[in-house]
């Protein structure tokens, strides 16, 4: 198989919406293809609580029945939907390169990075009810912003919409109340990766953030490609992560390679800003998980964790613009001739990911204006 | 009607569980008495989904069936569920004694209120699959915790355990991406109010939270009540609320009064050690969920949103342990002559809240061991 491989929701026609495996440019319809009545939901959920055996017996069958000559929906007949029920949704911090340029941007009289940062993978909850798939418009938020020399805040339109390039993962198989899920545990509970663009408001995020996180910056959208590729599918992409310093407690350590060798890029309106990849990130995604559920929290089918903005050390390879433009100092320059710092209504921003001869789902969306100006 | 009154989920003698109406020491199975099929269903969401007018014309109906005599389930031969499925939980920072009382401790050589918190409701995302229900056992977490003199961090049960008294409202009609939902329409989206115990692990906490706010710290557990009351059973319990310096800005503007008039109180192994009162809040809920919409960001159907620790300016009105010890510096006193800074193993906490002759129902939950420990 060669081009975009995943599992998705489609319809063609207005008829009922069912999963998919897209193929390239064709979409394999899975329950009228046999593989099972578990494939008639309007969701992966079902699927996806069924486990790693049935995810890799349901890969193996495709494997099979793809070349053998299936018939393939064409992808353009294809309506997509958000391909899961997004349980809970977290969002890591676990890009070295990222955490530091924005730590030089916030606090450049400090070290970059907090103290905390290396010796755990630092994350927070979003909003699982504003995950959308691939193509949802984007409305530009509105909210409170507060310049440095403004007197009180005001409310309007975002001037700073952002992008965040991330690596996502989709838990299949759910844990218990109380119980971690330790890291050898990972590929048991985790079904296969999505690429995620978390919409950031700088200005609403900056001015609200504090002490309790983000929250209003984040929560109007995350969007996510619309086909989610299984893990038995890139299994040949682990290669060894950069190494961490210092060695992490003895519940964040792994065996094996657990970095993700997926070439990432950022396409502004037509002109790709931004080239970097996946297997930099410093914390791993069974790292992740460990930590995440360290405190007995349980995960459940179609829990989403991201990675966080991927960022690599290169000028040119950052996972948003307030890194690539430097806080908006040093405007991006795109192919049209015209500038941008951060968003303008009506950009297009394309997230692509290539590993080997596979892609992931490019995730892509359009900004529209705001609705609310006052 | 007097005691404790809400809508929750039950069963008897492991049937399948429907949906009842608590009142007092009885059960009233709704769809048994011809309230409805929609009261077949293992959750309140599709009750709460239908909106408004038949909220209000199942409690009036409700209302001339309890006095009418109509059987009641013993509450002791009934087994509660959590009530509803939680779709995202939203933890609020809306009461000025906490947030205060939490800036003195923490930041003591500055404004403990920081500069956006009297011009919007602070907030964070929680997580909705630990969201469990009142009587369910609450396994000590396990982190990282780091103290000011530690070199590094180290792993271990949490030894600052705490509570934090908080009450929460339900939504019932979902609002369409990019829509935000005025403070004037905050009862046609609202259906009622549970309350809510979001324990805190503090020394895991302090150690992660920056700067992307709590996480591990909270994940582990957020119980609510059984029954959840519905706002039209309150309304002669919304009183002025203590008013606010700055206006805020007109999204966050209201019309009358929308403080809720709940005493509370915490229990804690049998020693009340906190009383004060749901109204003393200074962000309404109208304002929250304005706040939390403002954005664009879609509300669903079992969305929770929760106030915030809820704390009053007296001595023992304090809403949290971290605040009624000083930091764990002036141990609380039990009936039993033994002394508490933050809770024990077998330790039970028991919010409770009255609304003249009517109760929200209680919120209960008894300290087991960790189950990890190095």
């Amino acid at each position: 198989m060669t081009g975009a491989v995943g599992f998705g929701v489609f319809s063609v026609d207005g008829d009922e919406p069912r999963v998919g495996f897209r193929v390239g440019r064709g979409v394999l319809d899975l329950a009228a293809n046999g593989l099972g009545a578990v494939f008639e939901a309007p969701t992966l959920n079902p699927f996806l609580a069924l486990g790693r055996s049935s995810w890799e017996d349901t890969v193996a069958r495709i494997q099979e029945l793809v070349p053998a000559g299936a018939d393939l929906v064409p992808l353009e007949d294809a309506s997509v939907e958000l391909p899961l029920a997004v349980a809970d949704y977290v969002d890591f911090y676990s890009s070295l390169e990222h955490a530091t340029n924005l730590g030089r941007l916030f606090r450049p009289d400090t070290d970059p990075l907090l103290p905390n940062w290396r010796h755990l993978p630092v994350a927070y909850h979003g909003r699982a009810g504003t995950v959308v798939v691939s193509g949802t418009p984007i409305v530009r938020p509105s909210g409170q912003t507060k310049g440095p020399a403004d007197d009180a805040p005001h409310f309007g339109p975002s001037g700073r919409l952002d992008i965040e390039l991330e690596l996502g993962f989709v838990v299949g198989v759910g844990s218990s109340l109380g119980e971690p899920v330790p890291t050898s545990a990972f590929r048991d509970h985790v079904f296969g990766v999505v690429l995620v663009n978390d919409w950031s408001a700088r200005d609403i995020q900056a001015w609200e953030y504090q002490p309790l996180g983000p929250f209003l910056g984040k929560s109007f959208a995350t969007s996510i490609g619309a086909w989610v590729t299984p893990l038995a599918l890139l299994e040949d992409r682990f290669v060894s992560s950069p190494g961490q310093d210092p060695e992490p407690l003895p519940y964040l350590r792994t065996s094996g390679d657990w970095a993700l060798d997926v070439e990432l890029e950022v396409e502004l309106s037509g002109t790709v800003v931004s080239r970097t990849n996946a297997c930099g990130l410093y914390w791993t995604m069974p790292q992740q998980l460990a930590h995440a559920t360290v405190n007995g929290a349980a995960i459940r089918t179609g829990d989403l964790f991201a990675s966080g903005t991927i960022s690599g050390p290169e000028h040119g390879s950052e996972g948003s613009f307030i890194e690539l433009t430097s806080n908006g100092e040093h405007p991006i320059g795109l192919a049209d001739g015209s500038t941008r710092t951060f968003l303008e209504d009506d950009d297009e921003v394309v997230l692509r990911g290539r590993a080997g001869e596979l892609e992931l789902a490019e995730v892509r969306g359009r900004i529209l204006p705001a609705r609310v100006s006052s």
